[in-house]
């Protein structure tokens, strides 16, 4: 087994990404000793008892002094917060790295609060996931195969870079690099669009029967279970994901709710040849990028 | 193994839902002669490879003669046609359903073509399915567990019912029944409107990233895979479904299109509070449906 890359990794929220980082890296050999911080006492027991950590911090300042890497993977609402907190006891060769589903917010703090470590300092986000959360969740193969995407900082220190990646490499990830507003941007179609999209679709179809949701929803089949399946996920970190990315996704709901007048107006000129060619173009683009996936 | 219910099964539309049919009941051993009309003489040749039918039928009229059951199970859209053609020829005892999509449609075909029948066709609806097509995509366990809906007519035939039952049961379905506007209106919103947002998704990104279509999709993980995999269904039957329940569905377009407003406003207004709550009722109605499912 390779020798450890870390001493000491420290795992600031301990959930289904953080805790899936955690015990990659474990398994790999990648990393000696883990530490937990988080909100949650009951979280971070848990992560303790499923051996994701080997100790949760009694005191996350002295926790930091002699961390080789911190990675930050709570919701992204607390990301200025936590910077701010740690800043002052960050060791100047420790790596800091966030897991955020949103990078232009994360590097704005970034540059805000962790100024002077900004070398250290590098934006990644793991495009991996399920509806389910927190260390429970947690799982060692979360990331195998999954796309790791880098947006570095002009001022990033190349070593800091190839340590990032090579750490998601051991995870199983592929990694990619590009601009934060490209990745914002790119996110708001592939994902967070489509979390909006089901988390609407439950609400309302919870408005709009009322009284009969169950009655109606017992006869919902495989179809509906997959389309809402994401409106499952953590509504903390939706809201803040949303929030943070709210340029772009606004946008994207825009362009949607236009496409969707579209065919509702298709639908009711009751013009069968243009409802098919719409159905057969979507058909079309999902068979070519499954076959190019 | 139980005496087969019926001498000669002829199924119009040997695709994913009547192949299934088909296979599920020699499964059962509940019937020993299985004749195939279609469309495509390639699907049904395929059928008969595949041992869901016994026979190509190569006079339709003919062979409907001594049928004790005939499943129509071809695209809602040719109903009216199909059931014109084979009225005149279709034998006083025997019994004719379907498996269509909309019921009140199908119905009004019925009232229309099927007058001096309508004692023997009892409509039905199994709510299962997946996104692939043809005689290649039956299997004998489809309709495992899953719920088979009758919209009895006024004129049905107890006993018609009584053998529609009993055979859907031994396809493994469970058995509801309801009237055609209830459950068209109910599809309406559990499958039709989830099927339009999924082909609106795919047309979204196809027409709004144009020729980065690639390089954005490559990206794209299991929550997209999930939320458009119906996106991936015959268009040509969803075009059929969509005019035939035309005035249901577009009210549920509506209803959507406005609470996806009321969350962009929501987004709009940065009111962090609000889309956290709509999310949370969203998990929440949805964990509910799952508990209880």
């Amino acid at each position: 087994m390779a020798s450890p890359l870390l001493q000491k990794l420290i795992v600031i929220g301990v959930g289904l990404i953080g805790g899936s980082f955690a015990l990659a890296l474990r398994q790999a050999g990648m990393v000696k000793h883990i530490v937990g911080i988080g909100r949650s006492q009951k979280n971070l027991q848990r992560a303790l008892e499923l051996g994701i950590i080997d100790e949760v911090a009694s005191n996350p300042i002295s926790a930091l002094k002699d961390a080789d890497f911190v990675l930050l993977a709570m919701p992204v609402g607390q990301t200025s917060n936590i910077m701010a907190q740690i800043a002052p006891f960050l060791g100047s060769s420790t790596i800091v790295s966030d897991v955020g589903s949103t990078k232009q917010d994360v590097i704005l703090a970034a540059r805000t609060h962790l100024a002077r470590h900004l070398t250290h300092f590098v934006p990644c986000h793991p495009i991996a996931g399920t509806e389910f959360s927190g260390a429970e969740a947690a799982s060692t193969h979360l990331f195998c195969d999954k796309h790791l995407i880098i947006t570095p900082l002009a001022e990033n220190d190349d070593q800091a870079i190839k340590l990032v990646s090579t750490l998601w490499q051991h995870c199983g990830a592929k990694i990619s690099c590009m601009a934060a507003d490209q990745h914002d941007r790119i996110l708001a179609i592939i994902s967070h669009l489509p979390h909006i999209l089901a988390f609407t679709l439950m609400n309302h179809v919870r408005t709009h029967v009322e009284d009969k949701l169950e009655e109606i929803l017992r006869f919902a089949g495989s179809s509906f279970r997959d389309c809402t399946r994401i409106a499952s996920s953590s509504p903390e970190m939706w809201r803040d994901i949303c929030l943070a990315n709210q340029e772009w996704l606004l946008k994207q709901i825009d362009a949607y709710q236009n496409e969707l007048t579209n065919v509702r107006t298709i639908l009711a000129n009751n013009d069968g040849e243009a409802l098919e060619k719409a159905f057969a173009n979507a058909r079309q683009t999902r068979q070519q990028w499954l076959k190019s996936d």
